[in-house]
């Protein structure tokens, strides 16, 4: 099996993109990293995206993306595991190259959510969840995580604005990041008064929804080094990468509070990469809401159960802390384009490890850890990323 | 790079399943698959669909159907590619197995496009058209490939009832399928009388709205024998894979008569499998429509351009002819639930391999072809097996 490097990324600004199509974000993130690996073709493009069919009407995206981006001909697909579409995507496309398939490979997330016309993007969201079993009963997607956060406050005696951390870091570090939906820094006032959506999760507990696009070129690691000729900064390599799932629908799991597909395939990757927990500079939380990032911190093993909301503390989790958390915004406040998050973690993390990420720069990062969730955890995806 | 074997295969029957659900469908098809390769368990669902968004507003959907087959834990993704995602989600499980990311895959395919409450499946099946540049203008995607067999007749001068044999063809041979939708051979007069959909396109030369999955299980070759073990059939080895794209609206192409992604694909699998054109002992065409039969047969020479319709002979394609096509009943009679068709194809081609496939055994099959058609020719995708 050949290591596999990514010599590329790109990205298209995340936020209510009205005045771009689909096809044209996808671009715009797709030429940004063909021009970062100084590339003009590719061997295939691997398309995570979630919701094309049902806000769209378009299917067939992943070949229609690469039309347009002047890449007709190559293979393409379209990768789906709901919110987790992007960093299943990349899996795809680590596979392609790894197996030696493929020895130039694009890995893009693309989501329009917004300016849909005639469509429900609640109902979008919510065909994450059983369709038979959970949303037939009217709840929303939101609706599912404010049942488990309400579910946690309850267990573990959580007071209501504990998760308030998790938001302003996000806020804080979104305010340098010219790509992120919200670039303003929030206080805790904001999180307080911040209106209910599904109680208890507020407007600041939860992500937006929005467009974007983001897209990794790989390469073999061996054959890395060709494409960063001339550059000061390095391939990165993806030294870990596992998946998996867990019952689709809430009410079936064992224990509603804990993140087993979080704990499998965190433990999966850091094996393969060979690295201790300790050693992980960075984490680029799947914050869709901030009860997920509490949540997933508990099942890495980052807090014990029912402890991970007191790590939403600046010290810890800001970008001087033990464990930088969304470095770059997260979902919060870079936003949330669905099938496209789990590239934009990888995308930043490239940034980080590069020593490109400006005001947001972790000191000395070397290994960072991203972690993108399907559904309201029944897909769960964990890379570990390093120079 | 590790050869990739089929060890296990499964189907559902094909046809308007209303009593069964879509994940009971798959549940059909891959328990099939696993007790024919004697397991109990998988690493990873690799699934093929094309229409859950939109029809069934179920997204998530591999994650939904690995934990409804007992298969809770394990990686699970959906594929997309129109309808070539069945032999897409088949690429991504072979380059699982080959680059030893797993050893023990499942590839399935599912769709469920008739009983779909408030959905409109012509609508759904357009989404493998460009919406912007095609489908805003109104045209369907049986009306897609209406133009082109008009266009086809125009320039080489060809009679409306050139293209009977295919159909005619498909049903014989679906006539013994017992998983087929249509199990009944028709006449040139059942051809001639069938009511026009899209002028030139009649029912019978058009393939059906259904339901449907099928499965398969993929090991590394050098481990395929501990599958087979007391079992009078053996693995087949998957010799050739690949995919190619095409412009995905049909106006955007040079010559809207040629499969570009036909040619470019089979090219590609017949030289990895190292064989000549004349060594395929039978080839599962992707006869969603007639026309598309005669472009595919042209695309990879086995006609001359223009000539494609003049192998609709049963000494040609026939199971006694010189290249038998759609062996057990095709897109056309076996049915086109389109993100399974794909699989089904393969499939189909195992059991011709392992001399199962009863009334309709091509004798002495040992190199078998399948092609799988995404859209109007935009993405397609050519496999050759053998034992």
């Amino acid at each position: 099996m050949r290591s596999v490097s990514i010599v590329g990324i790109g990205q298209s600004p995340v936020g209510e993109l009205w005045n771009r199509s689909a096809r044209q974000i996808a671009y715009d993130a797709i030429s940004a990293a063909m021009a970062d690996a100084q590339i003009d073709n590719a061997d295939a493009l691997y398309l995570g995206n979630m919701l094309s069919g049902s806000l769209l009407d378009q299917e067939h995206l992943a070949t229609l993306v690469a039309d347009y981006c002047g890449l007709r001909g190559i293979e393409a697909a379209k990768v789906e595991a709901a919110c987790a579409s992007g960093s299943a995507a990349l899996r795809v496309g680590m596979m392609a190259v790894a197996s030696g398939f493929h020895d130039v490979v694009i890995v893009a997330g693309l989501e329009k959510m917004t300016d849909t016309v005639g469509k429900d993007t609640t109902a979008g969201l919510a065909t994450a969840a059983d369709a038979e079993t959970e949303v037939l009963h009217g709840v929303s997607f939101v609706g599912l995580n404010a049942l488990i956060m309400q579910r946690y406050m309850f267990e573990y005696d959580v007071p209501l604005d504990a998760f308030a951390g998790f938001s302003i870091n996000a806020h804080r570090n979104g305010a340098n990041n010219p790509n992120a939906m919200f670039q303003e820094a929030i206080t805790r006032e904001t999180y307080v008064r911040a209106p209910v959506i599904a109680s208890p999760i507020n407007m600041m507990d939860s992500s937006p929804v929005c467009d974007g696009s983001a897209a990794l070129v790989l390469v073999a690691t061996e054959r890395a080094r060709q494409f960063t000729r001339g550059r000061h900064v390095g391939a990165v390599r993806i030294l870990g990468s596992a998946s998996a799932t867990d019952s689709i629908a809430v009410h079936d799991r064992r224990d509603p509070l804990f993140l087993q597909a979080a704990e499998t395939s965190y433990r999966k990757a850091i094996s393969q990469a060979g690295i201790h927990q300790n050693e992980i500079d960075f984490f680029e939380v799947h914050d869709a809401f901030t009860i997920m990032s509490a949540l997933s911190l508990e099942a890495c093993g980052f807090a014990r159960r029912g402890e991970g909301w007191r790590m939403a503390q600046e010290d810890e989790i800001g970008i001087q802390g033990r464990l930088p958390l969304s470095t770059m915004g997260g979902l919060k406040s870079r936003g949330h384009p669905v099938g496209a998050t789990g590239v934009y973690q990888v995308v930043e993390a490239v940034q980080q490890l590069r020593g490109e990420a400006g005001d947001n720069q972790v000191p000395g990062a070397r290994l960072g850890m991203t972690q993108n969730i399907g559904g309201s955890g029944a897909t769960i995806l964990t890379h570990i990323l390093g120079t």
